[in-house]
């Protein structure tokens, strides 16, 4: 393929990149173009103006994963079932008719899973998981995508098959923002003070439920026994130490990859550590890796 | 002793009752005057202005209960450390100098429970958890008080041995008007759905976690499995389901009660019964007679 655009387009922000013909980024853009912000119909427009920096020829593919393929995006892409290979995202794009600019348009589609009748989805994370996977050079792996909604992903002979969701970012925020919490912890997050997140990752596996290991939060400042400074690192120590307390840790070969960025994934490395497990970490390339891959695969980038 | 003056004054609230020598409530009187809507150094004029209509006598006996005896309330009544006695109650009480209308004013200090380096504490719950015993006849019970941060209390030979608190009422509230779940639940949460709610208490332990389990609210609307109806009753089986699945529940003699208001009463009733573990219930009368009982337990009512 030639120069292509991949987009990573999902709930609270739009990021472009100009991929060359082996998948280097050329350039980035990004925008709080989140499709919640997006105006009824006004998907082909913020496309434009997103793209348009970058004047691509008629016909240039442009490949976007994220929840602008969900029912609220541009155009729904619909789920592929796990256990799901890298070759069946490419093969079940969604393609946007008469995308802007005369460009090809695709669209990933997302992943669900149905463990004992309760389903679970994502949306962009596939894209990264399998861009992980060719970076790294790995077809068995536990994958964590930390975030507001973290996903761990089981991936088994190139094969994604299950994950699960967990509403850790989110929680996170809303104990800290929003609860009786909020009035004990001070204003500003402030460095990450690893002693008390690792109090936090050990409380978590003892209280057996973040409702209940939450509530240290407050009692821990009440007898001093904690610096009101101190208390984001032990409450972002609770959930993700609540996150890792329900999972079944790889031993043996199978290695543990975390996704995303710095100052996250090394809460992660940190909080895994602590639990004797060892962890690659891998940024935000995944994606842009992931999509330039499924362009490759595209056998004929003219048979949709 | 002769009439007395019974006070449940809490975070958000002020209820007040007149009871007679033998305990019986002959009035009550409540109000949003919590501690937190007191200004400063006005809880004297509050106290007043509900207890006035009863017309007391000076040297009358008022016992107040809650978070009144806290750092943040009227006069910090210490906390008393488990394991802890009824007795302690009305030895450990903090009395008001100069309580307005020359009344005599004694606050209930609050317990505190200290397992493995982590204090738990409770303000309030502990008037009702001894006037329960004492309403049933119990010397040993595992008593839940459910509510924004339940209660769950270990009794053993008439004394608290220890306790935990769930931030479950708070959480089912953030998670329902803060989180992105909000935006699939209807406004309002309307009957409880009992198959719903007891979907939710059976995914809970299934799920491990409610940062898990909660991403079900979400995935099961998606996809047509619940209708959106059914979502708030889910979602509160979800949360009082994760609550349980932490508890190794009573077995053989040990009775379970819960004491709290009928609708609340009633779904952890359910859920218990889910789990085939059988309740008792009790109201509010538990509060009042933990505080009648502390006053018949002062040897002489001008010792203080």
């Amino acid at each position: 393929v030639n120069r292509m655009i991949a987009l990573d387009w999902g709930t609270s922000s739009l990021r472009a990149a100009l991929l060359d013909a082996h998948g280097a980024v050329l350039d980035t853009f990004s925008s709080s173009d989140g499709i919640l912000q997006v105006p009824p119909g006004g998907f082909p427009s913020v496309f434009a103006s997103a793209v348009r920096r970058w004047e691509p020829e008629a016909g240039t593919l442009c490949l976007a994963s994220g929840m602008v393929g969900s029912r609220q995006g541009w155009l729904e892409a619909p789920y592929c079932e796990c256990p799901t290979g890298f070759a069946e995202l490419g093969q079940r794009l969604a393609w946007v008719d008469d995308a802007p600019l005369g460009v090809r348009l695709g669209i990933v589609p997302g992943l669900c899973t149905d463990p004992a009748g309760v389903p679970d989805v994502m949306r962009g994370e596939e894209t990264q998981v399998f861009g992980a996977l060719d970076l790294l050079g790995l077809d068995s792996a536990v994958i964590v995508l930390p975030g507001t909604h973290s996903k761990w992903v089981q991936v088994q002979r190139s094969r994604i098959q299950r994950f699960a969701t967990f509403m850790t970012g989110e929680c996170y925020a809303l104990l800290r923002r929003h609860s009786i919490l909020a009035r004990t912890l001070p204003e500003d997050d402030g460095a990450l003070d690893e002693d008390a997140f690792a109090r936090g990752v050990a409380h978590a596996r003892e209280a057996g439920s973040l409702l209940h290991g939450a509530f240290s939060v407050r009692t821990l400042a009440l007898f001093d026994r904690l610096s009101a400074e101190a208390l984001p690192s032990y409450l972002s120590g609770l959930v993700i130490g609540e996150e890792l307390r329900t999972q079944t840790l790889p031993t043996g070969t199978t290695p543990l990859v975390v996704i995303g960025a710095d100052a996250l994934t090394l809460r992660y490395r940190l909080a895994l550590q602590s639990l004797g497990v060892t962890v690659m970490t891998i940024g935000a390339e995944a994606g842009w890796r992931g999509l330039s891959t499924i362009a490759r695969s595209l056998k004929d980038p003219h048979d949709h």
